[in-house]
Formats: C-alpha cells, sequence, structure tokens
C-alpha cells in the first residue's frame, strides 16, 4: 500500500554516492582546470588526454543514469522512463552529450596536426565548462534520501549547508574564469605562469573588494573595457555578497537577537523592581525552556495545517515523546499508538500543585521533561522525581481518592492520560 | 452604459506605439550623443543636420499630439481638450518646445559662419536634451492599454519592468554625462577621441565603483574640484545603487524567503519526530498548494476592502473557475453568473470524506483542483475524479439519500451549488 | 483661564528671529574660518579684528538673551528667571563665555607683540569654535512658534527639514576641521593657499570615500596615524551616513512602498481573474481614498490614547471638517461645537443606498467628501450631489418619510447629524 | 532554604576582582606584545624574563582557581567541585597549562645557547598567546554579582557594555595580529622597528578599509597571496562591523524612533485639524508617560509569563512602588507584602474625576504618579497634590460619603486599596 511503500527513509546506495561524487570532482575540475589552461596557454601533457577520454566515458554513462532518474514536474514526482526520456532528450540532453565529448583528443587524432591551429583546439577544450549545467542535479543527487523525490527537494532546498557549498562553488568559478580573462587581456610582466595567475586573482580581488591599490591596472581600451565590466560587476557581486551574508547572518540570528532583547529587558525591569533571585532565576528558566522547545513552534507553525493534519503530527510527536519514557520502552507500537490516542499534554510552573491528595481523579501524569516533588499530608517532601518518571498511576487502575500531593519544583511538561 | 463603455481592455493602435517608439528612440540619442560631441569638439557631419531638422519636425508634431492626450489630476482623469490645453501650455509646453527647435542648425542657416563662434553653436545644441523631459510620459504611452487612464497609471506604477528599465535609462544618461564632463575638465594624453572616452568612462567606473586604482588622476584644482564633486555623488549613487537593488530583491524575495523559512522550521520539526513520509509528503503538498493559489492571497488583500466590492470580486472570481470546468464551456454567460450567486467554495484535506453514503444532500460539487475517489458502501474505489470533474448531480435533480462515498485523495478546491 | 492663554499661536517676533539667524551665522564663520586661518597660517586682516570685537559683543548680549529663554527639564516647561538662570550658570555659561571673548585682540592690543609667539596667538584664536556649543539652542530659538516650549520642542524633534540641516551642518564642520588638520600634518607640494586647501580636501574625499587614488599620500609616521584615524572615522562615517540615508529613505518610502506593492498584488490579481474595467477602477479609487484620507491614520493612532482624549480629539477634527461644509461658513464657533456633539461618520461604497425612499429617519447628512445622486422612485437620476453638499434635510425639521432615494456614486465619506 | 540562599545579590570579593583583572591584562599583554616581537625579531630585555616568570606562576595559581569555579551546563548550575574538575580537565586545562608554562625562559635556561636557534624560542613565545582562550571566563568572573550563575550569564550575555567592549578587544588582537603578519611577508623600506610597525598597521587599514592608495604594495607572490587573503577577510570584516554597528544602532534607535514617528504623524495630524495647544499638551504628555513608565512595558513582556509568574512580579514591582510613598517608608516588609495583596492600579486622563464628593466607596488612593487636586463642592481647587501623595483614607476607616471631589491634573497613576 501507499503508506508502506513511503514509510521508510531508504538507504543511500553507496556506490550510486560514489558516482555521483566522482562526476562532481570531474565537473570541478574541468570548470577550474580548462580556462586556466586556455588563458595561460598551457600544453596538455600526455596524461590528461587519457584523462580526457576516461572521463568522457564516465560523462556518456552518467547521461544514461540520467535516464532512469525521476524528476519533480509542477510538484509531482515523474518516475515514468518514457516521460524522463521525453523531457531530459527536450531539456538538457544535447548540452550535456556536447560537454562530454572530448573534442580536442578526436580532433588531434583524427586530424593532421598542421590542419587545425592550436588555437582552435584550445577553444574546442572550453566545451568542457558546459559540464557545470549538470551541478544542480549532481549535487541534489548526492542528498537523495528517502523514497519521496518531492520531500528530498523540499529538504534539500532548505538545507542551509548545501546552499552554502553551492554559493561557494559558483563564486569560485566565476572568481577564476574572470581572472583568467583579465590573463586574456593584460600583458603580465612576470613569466612564470604561477606568478601570473598570481597577479590576476590579485588583481582581481583588489578590484572586486574596491580596495583599488593601483598597482596593476589596465594598460590598454581593450584591458580598460574589461576591467570597468569587472568593476560593475564587482559593485553587484560585492554588494550582493554583503548583502546575502547579512541576510543570512540576520535570518540566523534574528530569533536569538529577539530572545535576547526580551533577556534584556526582562533583566531590566527586573534589577529594576529589585525581584528576588529565585524567582528571577524561576523566570529566566521558563524563558530558556519555552524557546527551546517544542511548545511555541509547534503552536505557531501547526496553526495553519488543517485540523486533520494537526492531529496526525500531534499524534506522532506524543508517540515519539512516550518512546522517551522509560516505562514504555517495551511497549509495542500499537499499545504506544492506542495510549497516544487518550493522552494529552500541559505545562506547570514550579511549585504549581499537580495533584491534590484527597482529590478523586482518574489520570496518570508521566514526566516529559522538569522536576516534581511527592509531599505527605504533612507538606513535607517524600521523594523527588526527574524527567521520565511516572506518577498518579494508582488512580488508573482502581477509583481511588489522591494519597499524595504532587508539586512542581521546575518548569514541568506533563503527558496526561485519561482512562 | 458607462459599464460597457470600460468593460474591454483597448486595443493599442499600432502606429501610436511605433511613433511614441520612435520619438523615445529619437530622445535617447540626442540624450547621449549631445553631451559626448560637445566634450569632444566633434564636427558635425552633414546627414546630422539633415536628421537634425527630420526630428524637429517630428518632435513639433508630437508637440501636437500631447493636446490629445488625457492625463491625470488629483487621481481624476481629466479629457477635455480644453482642460488639456491649459494644463500642457501652463507646464510643460515651453520646456518641449525649447528642446525642439534645431537652434544650431537656424544659427548656421541664418547668420555668416564668421559671426558666431563654433562653441556657441555647439552650446545651443545641449538644448536638445531638454527633450529628456518628456521621457516618463513617452514610457506612460507605450503602455497605455486599457480605456481608464487611472487603471493604466496603476499598472504603469506597479510594473517591476518599467521601473527596472527607466532606472537603467536614467543611469546611462548620468553617466555619460558625468563622463563628458571629465573629458572637459581634464587634459588626456590620449588623442584617438574613443580612447578618450573609454578613459573617461573608465576613469568614471574606477571613481564611483571606489576602487581608485589612480593610474588617472586629476591633475589641477578644476578637475579635483570636479572629482570631489562626483565622489560625493558617487557615494550616494553607489549607497543608493546597492541600497534599491538590495531592496527589490529583498521584496522580491521576502514571500519566497519566509515560505522556505517555514519549509524548513517545518522539515526540521518533522524530521525531529520522525513523522511518516507519507504525512510529510501530504503537509508539504498542502503548503505549496494553498502558497501558490489564490486562497490565501485573496483572504489577506480582499479583507480591507469594504463587504459589497468583496461581493463582487468573489463574483467574477467564481465565475473565472467556474469557466475552467468542461462541463460549462457551452454555458452563456447569464447562466454563469446565476450559478455564481449560489456557489461557495471549501477546501478539503486529503483523506476526509465529502459526501457519506446514505446522507441526504442538495447540493452538487465541481472539483476546482485536487483529486477525489468515489468508494462503494464497502470502501473500494470505483472511479478516481481530477480536476474539472463534477459529482454529487444526482441530488441536486432528485431528492434521494447519497449513493455512493467521496473522499478526497489530495487537498481539494470544490465549489459547492446550492439549489 | 489656562485655555486660552495657550489657545493661539504667538506670532513669532521678526527682530528676535534676525538676531539668532545673525548669531548662527557668526558661529558658522567662526567654525569655518578659524580652523582654516590657523592650518594656512593665513595672516588676519584688519578688519577682522573689527568684526571679531563687534561679534564679541553681539555674542555678550546673546549669552543676556539667554537668561530669559525658558527651558525643558524633565518634559516641564521652566520660564522662572531665577531657575533659568541657576541651570544656565551651572551648565553652560562659562563655555559661552570663554568662546564670547576675543582673546587674541585682547592679547595684541594689551601685550607687546614680542612677549607672545603668533603661534599662541592663533591658538587662542580657536577658542572660538567653542561657540558652536550653542548652535543647537539657536536652532531651536529659530523655530519657536507656540506659547508651549514643550509642544515646539516636539515639533522641532520631529522635523525632518531641521534634522537634515542640522546634520549637513555638522558633517560640513567635521569634513572642514579634518581636511584642516591634514594641512598640519602633510608637507603639500602646493604653495597657493586655495590649491594647498583644495587639495586637502580632495585627499579627504578620496579617503572617506574609499576610492583612494593614492596620488596624494602620506610621507611620514605622523601623517600616517593621522591618515589611519581619518579611515577609521572615515569608515564609520561612511557607513552611517549609507545607513542613515537608507534608513531615512526607508522609513520614508516604507508606506509608500507597502500601498504600490498592495496595489501590485490588487492589480495582478484582478487581471489574473479578469475583473471588469469598471470594478478595478472602484477598487483602485478606494485604495487611493483610505490610504490618503485621515481615516485609516486617525484610525491607528488614535486607538492607543485615552477614551476621553480621544473624543476631544474626534470634536476638533470633526469641527474642522464641518467648517469646510459651505452651509456653515457662516455658523458661529458656539453653533458649530453643539453640532458636533451629535455628528457621527460614515463611509459608503459606490451604489450603496444611503436614503431609501420610503423610510423615515430623523438624520441629516453632510457629503465631506465623494458624490451621491437622488433617484426619483422609477430609479432615474434626478440630481447629483458633490462634495460639500447636504441632504436629508427635510426628516431633521419634520417628522416625514423620506421622499427621495439617494445613492452613493463614488466611495463617500458622510457626517450624520441625528437630532 | 532555598528562597533565603538566593534571596541577596552577593558582594563581590574585591580581591577576586582585582586577581581576575591583573590576569586579564597579563593576557592582553602577552596578546599584543608576543606576535609585535617576534615579527619585528626583538630582543627581550631582561626584565621580561622576570615578568614572564612571575606571570607564569599567577596564570598556574589561576588554572587552580578554576577549579572551583561553578559552571552553567545545559542550563544548569554545575557546582560539584567532583564535576568542575573533571568538565575542566576534559575541556579546557591543556590549553590553558601550554600557555601557561614560560617555554623560552626554561629552554633558555636549561639548554646551552648555541643548541637551539633564537628563531625557535621566539616560536615557543607565541605558545603565551594560546591563553587568549580564557578571556571569556574571565570577563565573567568580573562581573560576578549574584549567587546564581545561570541570572549571572544572562545578565552577561544581555550586557551591551561588556558586549562592545570584548568585540573592540578582539577586533584590537586580530589587527595587530594582521599587521605582525604583514610585516613577516614584506620587506619595509623603513629600519626603526616603530616606523615598520606603524606602516604595516597603516597598510593594514588602508586595505581593511578598502581605500587602497597603492603606496605600499606587495612586491613578491608570498606577500600578494596574503594581501588577498587580508583583503577577502577584509572584505567580511568591513561587511561585519558596518553590518553589526548598523544593526546595533537599528536595534537601540528602533524604539526611539517609532516613538519619534508617531509623534511626528500625531504632530502632523494635530496640525492640520488645528488640535488647540492645550490638548496638543496633554497627548503629548501622555504619550512620553507612558512611552518613558512601567505601564507599557510591564504589558508587553509579562503576558507571556503564566499567571502564576505574572502575579509574582506584579506583588514586587507594586511592592517597590508602595515603599516610594512616603507614608510607608516606616512599615514593616510584612505590613507592606499584606497591602499589596489587596491593591491594584488605575490611570487617569487630566480632568478626570477619581472621587466624587457624595459617593460612597471603601477605596484608598496612592499617587503613583502625577497630580491632582482636591475641589469643594462648589468647584474651587481646595489643594494640589503630588506624586506621593495619598487621598481618599477616611472612606477607609469609616463608612461614610466621599467628602470632596477629587479630579486629575496630568496623567496620574494611582494605587487603590480596597479594604
Amino acid at each position: 500500500m501507499l503508506d508502506r511503500h513511503f514509510s521508510k527513509h531508504l538507504p543511500r546506495n553507496p556506490l550510486n554516492v560514489l558516482w555521483n561524487f566522482l562526476i562532481l570532482l570531474a565537473t570541478a575540475w574541468y570548470g577550474f582546470s580548462v580556462p586556466i589552461a586556455f588563458a595561460l596557454k598551457l600544453d596538455m601533457p600526455g596524461w590528461t588526454q587519457l584523462l580526457d577520454i576516461t572521463l568522457s566515458i564516465v560523462f556518456l554513462v552518467d547521461i544514461l543514469t540520467v535516464f532512469r532518474t525521476p524528476f519533480l514536474n509542477n510538484n509531482e514526482v515523474i518516475s515514468d522512463p518514457v516521460l524522463i526520456r521525453q523531457h531530459y532528450v527536450k531539456n538538457r540532453l544535447f548540452v550535456d552529450f556536447i560537454g562530454a565529448i572530448p573534442w580536442d583528443v578526436i580532433i588531434l587524432l583524427t586530424l593532421p596536426p598542421h590542419d587545425l591551429s592550436p588555437h582552435w583546439i584550445a577553444l574546442t577544450r572550453l566545451l568542457r565548462t558546459l559540464r557545470l549545467f549538470r551541478v544542480p542535479s549532481l549535487v541534489a543527487n548526492l542528498r537523495k534520501h528517502t523514497g519521496n523525490a518531492f520531500v528530498d527537494a523540499i529538504y534539500l532546498e532548505t538545507s542551509k549547508k548545501v546552499k552554502m557549498s553551492l554559493m561557494f562553488f559558483w563564486v569560485m568559478i566565476g572568481l577564476n574564469t574572470i581572472a583568467c580573462g583579465w590573463i586574456l587581456v593584460h600583458d603580465s610582466p612576470a613569466k612564470d605562469p604561477v606568478s601570473i595567475y598570481i597577479q590576476a586573482f590579485y588583481w582581481l580581488i583588489v578590484t572586486v573588494a574596491t580596495v583599488g591599490y593601483g598597482d596593476i591596472t589596465p594598460q590598454n581600451d581593450m584591458s580598460r573595457l574589461y576591467a570597468t565590466l569587472v568593476m560593475l560587476v564587482g559593485i553587484a557581486m560585492y554588494g550582493t555578497i554583503i548583502g546575502s551574508v547579512s541576510t543570512t547572518i540576520a535570518n540566523t540570528n534574528a530569533q536569538k537577537q529577539r530572545r535576547r532583547d526580551k533577556f534584556a529587558a526582562l533583566a531590566d525591569f527586573m534589577k529594576r523592581y529589585d525581584i528576588p533571585l529565585k524567582t528571577q532565576n524561576d523566570i529566566f528558566q521558563f524563558y530558556e525552556h519555552s524557546l527551546r522547545d517544542r511548545i511555541s513552534l509547534a503552536t505557531e507553525i501547526l496553526q495553519e495545517l488543517p485540523q486533520e493534519l494537526q492531529r496526525e503530527i500531534d499524534k506522532y510527536a506524543n508517540l515519539f515523546m512516550l518512546r522517551s519514557v522509560p516505562f514504555f520502552t517495551q511497549a509495542s507500537h500499537e499499545c504506544l499508538m492506542d495510549m497516544v490516542s487518550c493522552l494529552t499534554t500541559t505545562i506547570c510552573s514550579p511549585r504549581e500543585i499537580i495533584i491534590k491528595a484527597g482529590d478523586s481523579g482518574n489520570e496518570m501524569y508521566f514526566l516529559f521533561h522538569g522536576e516534581v516533588e511527592v509531599l505527605d499530608p504533612q507538606g513535607h517532601q517524600l521523594v523527588r522525581l526527574r524527567t521520565g518518571s511516572f506518577f498518579g498511576e494508582v488512580a488508573l487502575l482502581k477509583q481511588v481518592e489522591r494519597i499524595a500531593t504532587v508539586r512542581a519544583i521546575t518548569f514541568c511538561c506533563n503527558a496526561i492520560i485519561f482512562l
């Protein structure tokens, strides 16, 4: 059935991951090395031709795997091989194919060397960088965890780590390409290729960071136009990077900052009115607790869901908490699901009476979080219960009066089971 | 009647559009070429004089067309020719007229060449740039779509594309003018006009981007003052551009980001509590659906409207949706308007029972969005209905019990017609 | 009585304004000229000594006027001369006095010229810049309009124009002072004082705008430290100016932008669902109207006031609107105040029936804004009433049925008087 | 009992504070001096060896004190010496210990000088900078005020002054270290160590402020890479500093700005509708009052607390206000706590009647803030009461009618005691 089919996170095929990682590495290798070799007019050593042929085969095989990878269309998972093939042939096959063929090797092997200038051969190598169009889907493949492509896509889209890594990758590709362009239009006094590259990269950073020492400047109209373009792009890049970094920091810190501001206002207020230290401690603890735990978060997000889904989520969340109580470690899944259906959660503040001796009641309590004390009728502490304990179980079994008072020591989160 | 008069978007007169586009091009030509020619002391070739005379006639004819263009005054459309004439003569006729006359050609043709220095003739050419004041209304003319100038103005004002194009145009005009000013105050070592212009533009970008290589620097007090001014303007420009770009990105991304943040919080939450994949999929789908569709948007905006307008808008929105149901493609406009008045929309979550066999009811359902299944009394799926289907129509015709259960498969948006 | 005492805005004494303006000018003169003369070691021509003595007398007289100016202390207006004197003597008298005395003139006149080096005399002139501490109160004096110093202070504090002018003044004073400091630590190759100053100011702007051409750079450790300091200040200044400018723009545009965004969302929505042009126009007009008029603003701000103050403000606001109705131009203040007490305002949407023929009613309507039409029983328009009209007055005089229907054409804001 | 144990803020041990301050100074000394001495290859004079040995002993003793300092783990205060020891040994003891030992002195004293190059000895000195890891806890120690480490941590975390000082300290340490790195990779033409350091620091600021004069630029590949790195860091630093400064300003000014905007909107509104000056004054005063006082703040923060804590805080806040009334200066703590339990606070607007002569009532009033007037039956003012007064006390003692009317003059905050 559908439910079962989706009910487990699929184990990632380690071979699959390795394969995708390999292709990603090869793509990055071409993305960086091809523009550098072109700009510095480096001779390709023999082993690179071997590597080219090997990787071309790998790339061609990779194209075949795409024919079997489901894709998302309009939020629907398409896994029909025919539809996948149509979609791929129409959209990206051509670009992938052009980028996979080692044109320069083919030319070198098929034509006599004097028929084509080395310049043209170098140009054909640039076609390799078309492989970069495949990076996003490779990254997506590396992260494929569950059996549902839609859920995967959302997990991937919301992952900060992936987003940051990809941004870093593209920024480095971009900087490398721009630096190579500068090598082409600027006559560097240096002779050593490494020095030329370092100076070009140094010039680029000096420019886009708007430092502009002026020790390396364009000397002709062509390079001036290139520098002008880089500066215009540099303004935008600089602004965008500062903007997105600050936005990311702002988004990350927003909740933290709001919490700290509230703490600061609260601390000021309590200092001014000379609130006793014990009460201050209680109040700070409450804030810590309510801000960290699921209570506030769940409330905020779940409110917008339709009733039915809310109930379903609540069920699983309670199930998760019940499992953390030692009492239930041995209980079967079915038993726990039954219990969950007659369970509600409450939160108590310190010194609040949870059970009063002499009252009648038919609930049992599980302490999900916090500490309570059991008091005898004279108010002396009999025992202290911590997270994971349970109490009030007598009333669940026989209809008797509560025999002891239970009082919260810290803020508590209890699950109550009515029978 | 008024309603009919406004009920169709007016077809744009292609000749009118062409005419306005031509004038816009001519204005841009003068906006860029006149300062460059003045700064580089270029001789005007013979064909430019012909062009000047031709375009002057075009500009004078254009002034006449303004006499017939309605304008907005205090949110009211003024189309009375007399009022239009008064308004135009008082506000902008003089500037338009000065900018339309080819003063330099007139001077060259009427006065003997030795009476006036070429410097003065070049100065009179600068008056041509006054035509730039006409750009905003030309842009507005190019976009005139409907018969209501007020609605047009709002569509134009809220159009991001137009705003961006205009901003780009003015920034380019400003950069060109400042670069020409630099050519006037700075003695460039280059001799070729193209090189001089490239160096001036290069210097300008180096300066306003705050790169400041220092390979081209002011050499006298006059050019130092000019550079100081440019830097002060540059600070403001740089800040404003970065600010407005980041504000634009922020505004565009705000809703997207909020949605992604919610997804991220939800994904975290569901991962932590180990919610089954099927439920996760349902919940993500619901979010996608409710965030993309009209439901949330309509709610937010329409709430602030007065009751009567809300009902009117609802009516037309429902009409639009009814037309998308194949069942009604042949229905007349009047028939549909009648149906709309006895129609309400609901949203159901997956596995929700919409119709229960055995219940009585007098509504009919149209599936605007989603999928439902029809079940026999034993709970076996009889048929699966998709977007655009209808069901429950038997109850509309005769007062019988529901004979089958209908259950939602995905989130559904139904229109219910009560009779 | 108290009410009458405060009931009129006091006329500004033109002599007083002129006096304060004169002192402000003299203060600005010293603020700019003294550092320049000190840095460039300019000789003071004879007429400046005369000016110094004259302005010193003016400054001393000005000190006397402060003894009579009420001041704000803890949000209370203090006008008691004794308290004013105490406050002034304790806080600012000493600084004002030191800055008012022409120490250099006194030294030159009393001591033989060879007793003190010119350097020391120039230093004493710097004390003149202490007058700058008086600028904020001079600006406050220039704006004194009403008889209530507290209300004045709030009007002054909330005035954007004053804030911007002051900021500009202080930025210019600061830039001038820093440029003069640079002249002192840097050996300029230029000889002409004007050139030296222009180069120093040019260097300063090149530095704080972070352009950094590098054509003028510090040549010794002293000037390097000075430049380092200027750069650290420059970072802060640059950031603060960009920040405050963008904050100011953001604050100014916030409401505009939100309105435009709503319009854009609305325009998109209405285009998508193909809402008739007439309805679109109605809805846009409603937004324009409700966003521009007092209705939304008043609601937002006044809600936070206590009941009693709300009623008082409403009273005066209605009084203001009643006065705009031609019918009441001749009415006495007392009569209008009476009417206001039995007046409420409503808003109607287009085509809403305001009065229905045949109904009974005892209200009269004044049209503060918009248009209505009076219809005969057959629904034909009898007359069209515009802003400032009134209707329903018959029912106010005799208890009869409504004889005509009144329907809104546009959105209307009516005042209803119940008797 | 627990309550008493926490009920007083602990007096800070002055010796303890001095000790921590001393260690902080010693740490800062090493943080700055060690990199400078290493980069400039300065010889260590004899007295520094003595200082090193002395401070090493101090540092070792300091390590012992850490064994007795409670720490926070998961928001719980751990004061058990055994747990503290385990935690410290596991986490930071090694680093602290390495940084405390004077390795260079030990090497110099134990090995013959020719066995190790001075380069290696200088390198071992760098280990001293490991002491910087101890700075955060030293700062925390310096601020230890109360007996509750958790409350202390929150006070420390929310303290803007501490945050700013620490940020400044780390920025200075970072700039110094980067400048020393530049000295190592760049061959400065200067010979004097002070000049070399000033030029390196000057270069650093020129670079990170993105000024980039270009008078000091990297001359070889090594220094170009270093400069590239500094620029990349510089971009981030510059952006972060500008960002955090502007965020800090924004956070600080947010409430101020919102208040000023409201004032501006209110001032505009009242000017437009010509509200009498007296009413304007009242309304502005009310805003000042309600924005400054506890009323709005308390409402906002306390709403989120659970009922029980809210009551507790209210109790202490009222107690604090009761103590400010002169009438109660002599009252015992217990008596005041009793009164607090039957006390509520109200706010009245000007001219509001608080007590009406002839009414019956059994409350007594304390004026926490504002002014009231007592009127005789004819409405003449009998007496004027200011902040700290009380009235209506007769009704508290015997059940009689109110004998005088009390009316608010300004906005008042009263405590009412019902008996």
